[in-house]
Parts: C-alpha cells; sequence; structure tokens
C-alpha cells in the first residue's frame, strides 16, 4: 500500500492536537481551576454561615425551653395564675420577665444577624426589630405591674432589694434605648451624622442588656426559691435538699446563662454583622441600596 | 534722570515674583493644606483616644470602688476575717469574688485596649494578660476555698442555689477560658490556623465571663443581704426597711453593674481593638514585627 503525504498529514492531526485544541483544552482547564479555586474560597464563608443558622437554631430551642420551663413553674409549682394582688398574680411576674426582658429581646437583638435578610430592603427589617422590642417592653412592664400589684396588695415594700434595683435599672435602661432607637434610626428626619454617632452606643447597650437581663433574672430566681423553699412547713423539704422545685428553678437558671452565651455569640461575632454595603454576589435595584443606608 | 533697561527689569522683578518663587509658595501652601488636612483626619482618632483612656479611668475608678465597697461590708458590717471555719471565713468570700472575678478578671479583658501598647512587642503584653488573669484565678479558687471551709465547719450543704450553680459554672468557665488560652497563645508550639480559630471563641467567652461574673456577684449580694436582715433580732432592721448594710449592699451591686458596663463598653469597640498588623505611623524593627503575629 503507498503512503500519501495527504495520509501522513491526517495521522499527524489525529495524533497531534492543533494549537488552537490545546488553547481550548487549556481554557476549559482554567475555568474549572477558577471554579474549584472560588468554591474553596467560598467554603470557610459558607461554613461560618451554617455556624450562624446552628445558633440562631439553638438560640430559639433554647428560648423556649426557658418560657416552658419558668410558666410550668409558676402553673405547676406555684399554683397558676390571676389577676387580684394574690401571690398568683406575682407568678406573671417571672413568666412576663423572663419572656419578654430576655427570651424576646435577646431574638429581637440578634435579627439583624439573619444573611437571608441582608439582600433585602432594611426597613421592614428595622421595623420588625422595633416591634419586637417594643413587644418585649410592654411584657415587662406588665411583669413588673405584677409584682408592685402584689406587693401593693399584700403590703409589701416594693423596689428593696438588690434584685429589684437591678430589674428596674435593667428596664429604665431598656425603655430609654428602646426611644432613643426610634428617634434615632426610624425617624426619617434624623441626620445621618447623629445615626453615626448613636449606632456605637445603641450596640453596646443592647447587648450589655442581655448581660443585665441575666443578672436581674439569675438573681429573682434565686431569692423567689430562697423565699418558698424554707421546708418544715407540711414536711416539704428545704432549698438546701434540693427538692424537684429546686431543680426545676435551677435548671432554669441554667437554661437562662446558655441562652444568654448564645445571644452573646451570636452578637459578639463581626463576620455575622449584617454588612454596611450590599454583599457582591446579590443584585440590588437602586431603592434597596438607598433603604441599606 | 536716565531710565535704563536694568533698572526696568530690577523693578518688575520686584513687582512680579518669579515663576520659581510662585511654585514655592505654592508647595508651602499645599504643605500647611496637607498638614491640616492631615490634623482634621486625625481629630476623630483623637478624641476615640481619649474616649477609650477615660473609660479606662472610669473602669479602674469603678473597680477600686467596688474593692473598697465589698471589704467595708465583711469588715465594718460583717466582723472582719478569719480562716477558722466561722462566719468571719465566709467573709473572704465576697471580697475575692469581686476583687478576682470581677476587677481583675474586666481589667485583665480590657489590657489590649491601650493604645500606647499598640506599638510594642505584644509578648510581654500577653504574659501580662495572662498574668493578671491567673491571679484573678486564684483569688476565685481562694474564695470558693473560704465558702466550702465555712459550710462544712457549719454542717451548710455545698452547692444547692442558683447563685452557687451560676458561681461554680463561671469559675469552671474561667478556668477552662485560661487553661485553652495558655495553650493556644503563649505556647510558641501551637498552629496560627489554631490560633485563628481559637481567637474568636476566646473573645467571646471573655466577654461573656464579665456578664455571668455580674450575674454570679448580683445573686450572691442579694441572697447574703436576705440572710443576714431579718429584724427583729436585737432590734436591727430587716432588708425591706432598708437600713444601712442593705444600702451599702444595693449600692455595691449597681457599682459592679456599672463596672461591668463600662469594661462591655471598651470589649464592644472595634476601632478600640489592638490592630492586627502595626499602625502605619510607627516605625518597627523585623523583631517587633515578628511577635505582632
Amino acid at each position: 500500500m503507498k503512503v500519501t503525504h495527504a495520509d501522513v498529514a491526517d495521522l499527524s492531526t489525529s495524533l497531534h492536537p492543533t494549537t488552537e485544541s490545546i488553547q481550548q483544552e487549556n481554557f476549559s482547564l482554567v475555568d474549572v481551576n477558577q471554579g474549584l479555586r472560588k468554591k474553596c474560597a467560598d467554603l470557610p464563608r459558607m461554613r461560618s454561615t451554617v455556624s450562624l443558622y446552628m445558633c440562631h437554631l439553638l438560640c430559639t430551642g433554647l428560648g423556649l425551653a426557658c418560657v416552658v420551663c419558668v410558666s410550668c413553674w409558676s402553673s405547676q409549682w406555684r399554683g397558676g395564675f390571676a389577676w387580684d394582688g394574690s401571690s398568683l398574680q406575682f407568678n406573671w411576674h417571672p413568666v412576663l420577665m423572663v419572656t419578654g426582658m430576655l427570651v424576646l429581646y435577646g431574638n429581637g437583638a440578634v435579627l439583624y444577624r439573619v444573611p437571608l435578610s441582608w439582600s433585602q430592603n432594611k426597613g421592614p427589617w428595622k421595623l420588625l426589630h422595633a416591634g419586637v422590642m417594643l413587644l418585649a417592653l410592654v411584657l415587662s412592664v406588665i411583669g413588673l405591674c405584677a409584682v408592685f400589684g402584689n406587693h401593693n396588695a399584700s403590703n409589701i415594700p416594693n423596689l428593696y432589694s438588690l434584685h429589684s434595683w437591678i430589674g428596674i435599672i435593667t428596664t429604665v435602661l431598656f425603655a430609654m434605648q428602646w426611644a432613643t432607637g426610634m428617634a434615632g434610626f426610624l425617624l426619617p428626619c434624623t441626620a445621618q451624622s447623629l445615626r453615626k454617632l448613636l449606632k456605637p452606643q445603641h450596640v453596646w447597650l443592647g447587648g450589655s442588656l442581655v448581660s443585665l437581663s441575666i443578672a436581674a433574672c439569675i438573681s429573682g430566681i434565686n431569692e423567689k426559691l430562697f423565699f418558698v423553699l424554707k421546708g418544715n412547713t407540711n414536711g416539704s423539704q428545704p432549698y438546701s435538699q434540693l427538692p424537684s422545685e429546686a431543680l426545676l428553678g435551677n435548671s432554669l437558671g441554667v437554661l437562662i446563662v446558655a441562652f444568654g452565651l448564645v445571644v452573646l455569640k451570636i452578637l459578639s461575632s463581626p463576620e455575622w454583622q449584617r454588612p454596611e454595603s450590599p454583599p457582591a454576589d446579590v443584585s440590588y435595584s437602586p431603592l434597596q441600596q438607598e433603604e441599606h443606608q
């Protein structure tokens, strides 16, 4: 068989890819490489987002556990609820303070730390934040009314214990924080320079109020358990022998501390803060961009 | 008088500055302008630094006031100190816990927030931070020994109240935080990647321990005041009538909260954190640059 020049050229082409095909292959390899690099660079961000959502889940779970635990204590161990000046009216106090001042407040504080919301208009999230905080404040004030009403009906002096001092300081600071936040960040007439000045103070006092709430709750539960678990009456055990009510109250205290730690973890992580400018990989309408300011 | 060409040239020179002199004048104006701009740009930083030092001063003052107040309570109102299992041994407990777990701990936590130190080698500051924290931990453990010794000698059960649960949780977390900090940031063999992973947890738990300390102190002072101010014995007034000891104890609680708020303010401000890389306006030796890692 005679081999022509054309046969040799065909064979050469099939064995050795042309410069063009090599370039094409290289480009596709570069694409794959760039894709892999982007995925690798995204990994820590993804891991951080997953951790944040886990913390949110833990925060919700622990918050619910606190509310269930304190409601169970007041309803099952302390006789339930009423609004007649009796000790049954007092029972609203721990339930409303733990639910309002701690759990709702804590959840309201971490509201901006939801990455899904970062691509959205900030306005409605501001309103939701203010709304949750207002509900928390109202529940706390009703909780204070419950204890004042019970004390007045039973001729017990108000505001003498350290627990009551810390509780009232926390509520007053919370009300001031809400009013300043409302005027500073929700009223459209407030100057940007004033908002910039207010923000660090709002963030600091916001986080600190979680700590003060924990201190108020822990001292209150401790005081109540010493008041009611005196022992020697009706054969009941004193606090020092850790009867089931003492275990429930102490466990409520530990749950409150755990909830506070998770809230403080979410608040303390700079990478979980809502970015000042929108993330690069999300498309925005001009209206949304304005709302981010 | 005959006016020569040379005279006209001299007069022209004296009336109209040369291009060179105009350029020189312009340069000096640019220098002044740049200097003024730099000074204006430095103003917020200077204001921030002054605020930081004011906060440090307040932190030291409030911390000292807490120590004086608790020492005065134990020595003047509770009969002084001993180490014999009696209630005089118990008196060491509030003094050592407030001094160690709160005041020394809080001051140790804000140690890196001293701008004067930012231009210096980080090594000695790390050692000072670890040293202050170790002293705080040792004082806290002695404070716990004081109360355990008094309880055991008086047949009072240990660790049943919520105050004691929160106190022991805080001390255990503090000890773990110190050991992890020592292994993670002081041992030279620890990998940089591990340090990077540990740092956010160390910062979060460090700040949270201030909150837990406040809760433990407030609940402890509240409990002690209810224990000792029962009234009706020797004509003494009960807690509810706010005798001078109650006012002192409650004021100590308010001072503790104020101290905690200042510490949390210093810790929460990002502009007061020691920069990861040395500031641009400070000259460094290569050795110092290495130590900043």
